[in-house]
């Protein structure tokens, strides 16, 4: 094997491979890259960790063709620290030799023939997909799906297509994630299940092609390819059944509320370490006479905090609202929208709030649970008031719902149904709605 | 008390105080920030370990004096997350509510009597150094410190003055570093070692602060106060006498050959990878006809490499001289210069090493004792060569010196006298001259 490569092109072809490898490999071989030189002048670079597999190419000059397998670290931190310009490439046994301008290094590698070889798809189904898009999807869904690997198929994203519509969803079980757009033509309907660490590496190689193109999805044997030019990553499937999440994104809405989203992150970002460490509430509360959202503490050992930004409502709304929410859940959902304005929606504040960006590439929206909290007056005198203990913030009495309320064992009709009661005393259990299984 | 300040005013003080403090705290009191407005308008915050004090002052508008022991991290985390503009404080018991434009938050505090006292100089010598040159002997010296706290005096930089010229040493047993200057009048003899964890908080102030300025050093009663405007740090001193390191500072030197600096770091970045990992040695192979400086690695499982830049002789060298030296200490020694070009200096391949920047602000030098490595010829047919263990390269048969050998127990007598065998067959106690303590 012998050729010559721009540094910077084969520094590219190897950076995106070798994210195909796990960090720790299991054996010496899973740790190395494939390199392949063919007789037509294409230069393939692949790295699995056998769930998922990434191979690169490129054009470029092959003198003579061959086979190598390199020890990934060794070459990228290589190859990275090289200068620009040509690299003179030349493999004998399973020595590699770099040569550049100043300089030459040596690869021994390991055996080409130990490499796993790639699963292929046979017969499968294609689907095109615009690579924007599909980049999108994966920045609005891949934070919701689990990454505890005992909850299997919600550790991954499920696409669904049915007729000209592509959706992708995840949920951990605390909350979910749901985006949906248009395909170019109609399909069969077919769904499946694709590993959060596949889509991760793939996210990474569309931040980086994603430009006018498309992806191509085939997808057949419990495995997927996403072809894109110059890469294709092969994943395995997750098998079982993915929970029927449509079931619990409420269709109507009585509040819709639009804030900016800078505005809220901040917010979030200054008063969160005030929010006492175990459940992180923070507090919500609509002021629809001054169109303003206040979002608030509890009161506790440390201190609390309030602050509000402007709101819009899209709906006529009576009186004030008030919601509890994971605070670390709010700002990664806001995290994961790109537009300026946020769109808060939802029934009654212990049923699910769906937020959404107003605009954007796709139909986007993360659905949370509140938590239940009971006192929502506004703490006017906190900056006169002395003693902490008679404080009009204070969660620590009351009665926090459930930190890890189920989504997969709630839906919005049994929300509905408890959040009627209003009572301080009300039994905890009622915060925690679980009377039939919606999925 | 009661008091307005700007939000990026109070964010560096705070930012700077919090330096002070352990990332662990034994005591939550140790976690917090002492916070005093003065009947003067002055504003103090003090953070402490109870080794090192850091103290910030500001004039801002206070209203009604007072002291506040705050929790550091929710006290910062919370007031750079505020919007710049005017902030209203006020403490009432030991609540603390601050006021912004869009909200409030109120931290409860601790009882500022419970904070430790910061001790006082009481008749200290009194030194003034241009920070700007503290701040570089800071940055040339803290990193050969020794990071382990048993190693005691070592784990300080120690200062000498000595009439006109003050000086900072540093050294953890493997490589030494030195910086001198002149002072602007004559002192009396004076030398103090102050502990890297102080120096290294001094050094960030002197980041942000240190500009035409001067830092007064207040020495008396093992305390050292360095004193810059609006901060001050004070300090512990270390108890017990530093190595005479001055004693192992060669005085002449047989070859002195300059190179650029960036050049060398990017080409040990580029190898070193390929060093074995134990003492990661490079070659140093100075080629006087050519000019160059041709780094290597020695030959090991995984592969070798070989690299040159241009080198400039400052001493008519008869022949090729090779060194072996540690490629991180090298790495290190190389990070904390700033000139474009560096001197490298010394007598015979096992004799002392000394690099020194071209130029700068100060005289500066780092010593690094070499390994003892035989084999440098350069591997010419290295990117023909097929068989690894036929390569040219090749120290894994070779005897390693010592990867730790220990500059306080060597003099540069002893190494000169040791060096001269050079029999491949020669004792590894050479390698490792100890013969009489120089300390």
């Amino acid at each position: 094997m012998k050729l010559i490569i721009t540094q910077s092109v084969l520094a590219e072809l190897l950076e995106t491979a070798k994210n195909g490898i796990s960090t720790k490999p299991i054996d010496p071989i899973l740790g190395s890259l494939l390199i392949e030189a063919s007789d037509s002048g294409r230069l393939t670079v692949i790295g699995t960790d056998l769930n998922v597999s990434i191979k690169t190419t490129a054009i470029t000059n092959i003198i003579r063709s061959g086979v190598v397998a390199l020890n990934a670290k060794l070459l990228v931190d290589t190859v990275n620290n090289l200068g620009s310009g040509e690299l003179d490439i030349e493999v004998s046994d399973r020595a590699c030799v770099i040569s550049h301008s100043t300089g030459k290094c040596r690869i021994i590698g390991g055996n080409p023939e130990d490499f796993p070889s790639i699963p292929e798809t046979e017969n499968p189904t294609e689907i095109s997909i615009p690579s924007k898009k599909l980049q999108a999807a994966l920045e609005a869904c891949l934070y919701c799906s689990s990454a505890d690997e005992t909850k299997l198929i919600l550790t991954g994203v499920h696409f669904q297509l049915q007729g000209e519509n592509w959706s992708c969803a995840s949920t951990d079980g605390h909350r979910l994630a749901f985006v949906s757009s248009k395909l170019e033509r109609n399909y069969e309907p077919l769904s499946f299940t694709v590993p959060r660490r596949s889509l991760t590496e793939l996210g990474k190689i569309l931040a980086t092609t994603a430009e006018n193109n498309s992806c191509t999805l085939k997808v057949a044997n419990n495995t997927i390819q996403f072809i894109l030019p110059n890469a294709e990553l092969t994943s395995r499937l997750l098998e079982g059944e993915f929970p029927r999440i449509n079931n619990l994104i409420p269709r109507s809405f009585a509040n819709e509320l639009i804030v900016e989203r800078k505005g809220m992150e901040i917010i979030l970002k200054r008063i969160s370490h005030f929010a006492e460490k175990k459940h992180k509430i923070v507090k919500i509360l609509w002021e629809v006479n001054d169109q303003q959202a206040t979002l608030m503490t509890g009161n506790t050992d440390i201190g609390d905090a309030v602050d509000s930004l402007l709101m819009k409502t899209q709906t006529s709304i009576g009186e004030n609202i008030g919601i509890g929410v994971n605070s670390s859940y709010l700002q990664e959902a806001l995290k994961h929208i790109s537009t300026d304005e946020i769109l808060f929606r939802f029934n009654k504040p212990l049923q699910p709030v769906i937020i959404s960006p107003v605009g954007g590439l796709l139909d986007q929206l993360t659905l949370i649970m509140p938590v239940d909290v009971q006192d929502f007056d506004k703490p006017e005198n906190l900056a006169t008031t002395s003693k902490p203990e008679t404080e009009t913030v204070d969660i620590s009495e009351q009665e926090v719902s459930n930190e890890t309320t189920n989504i997969a064992e709630t839906s919005p009709s049994d929300t509905a149904s408890t959040s009627k009661s209003k009572s301080r005393k009300r039994n905890k259990q009622e915060a925690k709605p679980v009377e039939t299984a919606a999925l």
